[in-house]
């Protein structure tokens, strides 16, 4: 049988304390939600942590243990230690799958993978949210069909400052006239990261069965290639008789 | 249990007949050998197909009912009939996976799902030839380690007229002074397309377990992808009220 | 002073003869308006050339003397002779510059240097068009600002049977719920290849501000490299010498 | 006439002071060839800025004012001000070109703006290089040939520790059995970011010819694109009525 991927789903879990409006639709907060699901999926373990923990629930232990990490944030970006993002750069860079969900886009740690600053377009008004399928036969697209649809999500529009990703599989239309790069996936190191863009917190959104879908396919995805090549570097003896 | 891999391996069969070097090397042909190691991998199972078999045993039967295509060919590339290129395009259009065998680069079939003439250089030298990872965390490099070895091998050296890769997964050193990319990702439709560079006819190069490591691991990548989503193109009606 | 960019502007050129509601828009044809924008650029000199003059108007001299070639075609792909499709792709895999345009998708050459159906979703219900740029620093995109719009379009919809592009744009949004790669960038040996969606018939599209400084841009950029490097096949001596 | 590419050529200036070896090629420092050679071509003006002098040279205005920077360090790279860094990184985003040569790879601001290490493999043995172009109408490779060389230089081999070029423009090779990728596009925000690998400062590599035109045409390429389109962010009213 093959070993599990053993999943960290990390939740900045704030609005859920704070705004009724929030806990009334994720009372456990965001990652509960996001765990549950991963975890009635075969071949996969999730744990949970948060930014309330020491060092962020994500110590140098979890990390080692981790094939993927999930990622939401929003109000509390620059409250991530810089050292936490870096150790979970490095993490990334040997081979640490990430999921960047929704507004994770300004965290540090995305920010700091892409060498940009992330920004974007958006706009709250309960819009309905259509993401198509740009890249038909791309795993993390696998069971969705065509396009989904999301009654009500946050607009996020172009231009999303973002490095070209190496596949782009979902591109979403808006109601009020915009289109978002909504499904993103990029290499850094031996890590795969995959931003995908619904999920704003006074929405249901990770209830969604579609989105739920992605995450899980998306896990999968990025999830930590137990064969990858191990980077080496330095000083380097020549592998045939130099003249 | 998943359902397996279906594997047809293609090859020209010309070569093994006519040319005793060649045939003390693969008696029963290249794709004897290669389907002998796909089919002692778990969730692979292969079978063969030949030019000299009526439609070059590439049905459309055959083809509906494979999941991968290997390919490789040499001195009769024309003698492959136009129509059953285009039934190979198809399939692979609508989600067959296809490897592409050193030679292969010159086939028909790749040339028209490149678009380019898929021309390079070469010489037949019993170089040594050296295969650099430059995407460590690839799967079709799983297991590789930095770089692996052929004692002998023909030289492909650039300019490589293809379509810049997706992916670059292996980079060629020679002796003699050239590089050439020697594997390389592509997607066409619904199909994904692997190019792998080594593998001339007078060297046993489809015994090396590192050759069969990769070529095992890209027939997994390629494969079809069962969750895709089905293209549909055409008129299409408005999903939103036109104003 | 550099020389100048030498366009050959291609159409069909049926529409316009025969449909009234196409003649009174383009009474002397597309490539009469779209050659007209360009010979009025500076360092852009341009000529036409159309499916029923002989050898379609594309002579070897003719491409051999052009340094971008730009396709409208919708209703008579299938009357391009085969052998100017194959002297087409061998002049683009030379260098020749290639703007695909609109219903120029699903001409034979277009689909011969991308290898895929190049099919698609279209609707004709004078629709809004509105064209965001996702390359803000593509030299394509080059002084038209975050998007444009046109007031009615042909909706054409994903998905879009094309490899992924090397450089993606624009991608549109219409009413109708639906969204497009709109500006798609490709090479193809030393050729570079550009397709831009706008310009149905019925629509006076080729007379939009925008639209034309995006032709004007494409073909600068598509334009062929004066100092590329010549493509060279074939067998080759080692550079080094040989144990 | 169009206005001037206006470069900053930016070096650490060290070596060239401590160590005879370096300053009997590059008495002015390496800065001062690169400068001199840029003035010397049309269209382009440098000038020069070094670690030593206040605001590392780079002050605001002086980004402002460069539509292109080069960059040259290796022993200093922990001494450039992280403040400059980020200064650099946000002009870059804003449009500046950027050209990072050789072991500039391990400066604070290239690892910025990658997301990753890029670290690689190196030996000092005065190898001979040979560059081939596998982008051959990339204008960074006009006028090159099918490859050059450098009698000696400094190997740098791979695994090369960055995401994927958009563009790989030069594969190199060294006798000792290593290749490397040489010349590698990247963007980021509206900047354009050239990586070219020679340039070893014990070896005479910016009087080489070839290194020269190289580096003279990714500065004109990496130049900040006059009519790019500027990037807005935010809270965005809808362009359409929202039901």
């Amino acid at each position: 049988m093959a070993d599990n991927i053993r999943v960290t789903v990390w939740n900045e879990f704030r609005h859920e304390k704070k705004k009724e409006e929030v806990r009334s639709i994720y009372p456990d907060g965001i990652h509960s939600v996001i765990a549950k699901h991963l975890n009635a999926q075969p071949g996969i373990q999730a744990a949970t942590a948060t930014l309330d923990e020491p060092e962020h629930g994500l110590t140098e232990e979890v990390l080692a243990n981790s094939d993927c990490l999930t990622w939401w944030g929003h109000t509390a970006h620059e409250e991530v230690k810089d050292e936490i993002v870096t150790r979970v750069q490095q993490a990334v860079l040997d081979g640490l799958g990430m999921l960047v969900l929704h507004s994770g886009h300004f965290s540090k740690i995305f920010q700091r993978l892409m060498g940009t600053t992330c920004n974007l377009k958006w706009r709250e008004a309960n819009e309905k949210q259509r993401l198509w399928v740009v890249a038909p036969n791309h795993p993390i697209a696998g069971g969705i069909g065509e396009y989904f649809e999301l009654a009500h999500e946050e607009m996020y529009g172009e231009v999303f400052d973002i490095p070209a990703p190496n596949e782009l599989v979902f591109v979403s239309w808006f109601p009020g006239g915009e289109v978002f790069r909504s499904g993103c996936c990029f290499n850094r190191g031996n890590g795969r990261i995959f931003y995908f863009q619904p999920g704003h917190e006074t929405h249901p959104t990770f209830y969604d069965e579609n989105v739920l879908k992605v995450i899980t396919n998306a896990v999968r995805w990025a999830a930590r290639q137990k064969g990858a090549v191990p980077r080496q570097f330095g000083n380097h003896k020549p592998l045939e008789q130099l003249g």
